[in-house]
């Protein structure tokens, strides 16, 4: 009989041995460059296909990229990566399968939406805290041209965007993570709930997922024994400007101020007031790379010791909201710190 | 610093403590209740709409349905599940964040195309052998119709399908997995690689498939040291007529005769005699719904005390073959056990 003492309350995992964050990288597009955390990225694309002759191809050369630079920082080959744990918002996932086939790395594949980062990250710690492996790595992407078109309309028609739609970023972050280094460390997970509260407006995903992010925040915080204090920052993946407002109120309603330690990655990677991005920024790569580059590195410098990381991820497709249905969201959070 | 002793090879793991699979259930429509196993399934539904307005939400409710009876089956009630992981065929996986947005379960989502119930499988399992759950759930599904309008044509074209085509199982699987217990025991995963030999013909997916299940399989015997005769059954998920030969050929040529024990789940759950199925089923539901109704009730009535289960998945998307490009392909083997 195993005991399952690392599961903490309802939704959460406490690691007794944390992974340590051997390394991160990220890869975005010009529109992350020419915005206010440009000096955080490893790479910098100014042409939006990467070389290549679509965007779709051009996705997976990104998330290429960043494994390649995530692991020359770690100074480990390839060939040291035993699982990989990967998604993206592409139907069936191709930015990450093309991206990965020539890699010859044991893969997992993922579907969290926007809130793929901290899924991967947890099940990339889960293997090596549960003993399956010394070096796993986690990765995802988003490209705005690509998102747009799946998601959306085709670029050329030029559609109008509501004042609460968020940009999709073109970034990919990647995070090598071994059993032993000198961290940071990733010390719990709380693994999401679908949480669905009727929100139909395909336009306004910030808003629909933040309650998903409230419960998973609620959820650490109880599971845990942790308050917000303890972590010097909380971060949320791609509320935007609509739900990180919201999410601060409804801590508020509970009696718990979030206003002095928590910021959104939707609102750190664009100017708002320079880069017309409406309600701020999206996708897959929002929170990736702004965690794997201005989070992880501000906690190298000893700007942060304690960061919450909680991504979040809109479940839906274009055919659900032709449907009628409303929006399932996710929210999984990642406890990184300095100690162990 | 953790010993991953449990890491075995290249891509395999073993597990010191088998998960127990507590129950399994399959809920299918009314073509594979027709076929050879109709009396394996849990439910057969002659509505290919299962009460729903689209073929979308038939697919989750169907996925519920299996669910419901799994835990019914193990006499567990939904709050005993820890974690639960799933995916299916849908872009953005929605088959599975609509089925279980109600369900409150901790869920990470999946994205392995036909390989997901092995795949799914692999992580409950790890889950559990690596102290983070006592009691984790795999489920997938796919839905002809649903399916077919996504990855070919709308069904009121009628196109005509090639020799090499195979038919989308209607069906969801679902098992659950238990720290403890009479079994059967999930004994080792071997996590696939992608495996991409340049084949595009996205109608000849079985061929395309195949490299990926000849690469885990041989991973899976050199890894552990086992050779196809210690298991009873081995099974591939849906390569088909074509992939199934081929895959022979391919042990053949290393000397490794694999006729006498080895079986297909898109073979055997149609009659192609009777069914006008072409190369066979195919789906997530296929490889799913064939374990957890005819292999998991053979283990438990004694006709089989071995079986390795290898899914496989091809991760292309229409837009990738719209952009000329090849198929990558996975296959992920679990291998269960009447006895730890």
């Amino acid at each position: 009989m195993i005991t399952s003492q690392k599961h903490v309350g309802s939704q959460s995992i406490s690691f007794p041995n944390p992974p340590s964050i051997a390394s991160s990288a990220c890869v975005v597009g010009k529109k992350e460059g020419d915005g206010p955390l440009r000096d955080s990225f490893d790479y910098i694309n100014d042409d939006a296909y990467f070389g290549e002759k679509t965007w779709e191809k051009a996705e997976s050369t990104m998330q290429k990229m960043t494994l390649n630079k995530a692991l020359e920082k770690a100074a480990l080959p390839l060939s040291a990566v035993e699982f990989i744990f990967a998604g993206d918002l592409l139907n069936q996932c191709i930015g990450s399968a093309f991206s990965l086939r020539d890699m010859n790395i044991p893969f997992f594949g993922l579907y969290g939406a926007c809130s793929t980062m901290a899924e991967s990250l947890a099940l990339a710690a889960m293997t090596i805290d549960g003993g399956f492996a010394d070096c796993t790595a986690a990765i995802t992407s988003s490209h705005f041209c690509s998102a747009e078109r799946q998601f959306r309309f085709p670029l050329e028609y030029g559609g109008q965007r509501t004042p609460t739609a968020q940009w999709t970023v073109t970034g990919s972050g990647a995070v090598i993570l071994t059993s032993d280094g000198p961290g940071p460390y990733i010390k719990h997970v709380t693994c999401g709930k679908i949480v669905d509260q009727g929100i139909k407006d395909a336009n306004n995903m910030g808003a629909a997922m933040t309650p998903a992010a409230y419960s998973t925040l609620s959820a650490h915080f109880n599971d845990l024994a942790l308050k917000p204090s303890d972590y010097d920052l909380i971060v949320t993946g791609d509320l935007g400007m609509l739900g990180a407002g919201i999410l601060v109120d409804f801590f508020r309603n509970d009696g718990i101020d979030l206003s002095h330690n928590y910021n959104d990655c939707g609102l750190m990677i664009y100017s708002r007031e320079e880069q017309d991005v409406h309600a701020g920024g999206s996708g897959c790569g929002c929170s990736a790379s702004v965690l794997s580059g201005y989070l992880l590195d501000g906690m190298r410098q000893g700007r942060w010791k304690n960061i919450l990381f909680a991504a979040t991820g809109a479940l839906l497709s274009p055919t659900s909201t032709q449907q009628g249905e409303s929006i399932p969201c996710i929210c999984s959070a990642v406890s990184i710190s300095t100690t162990k």
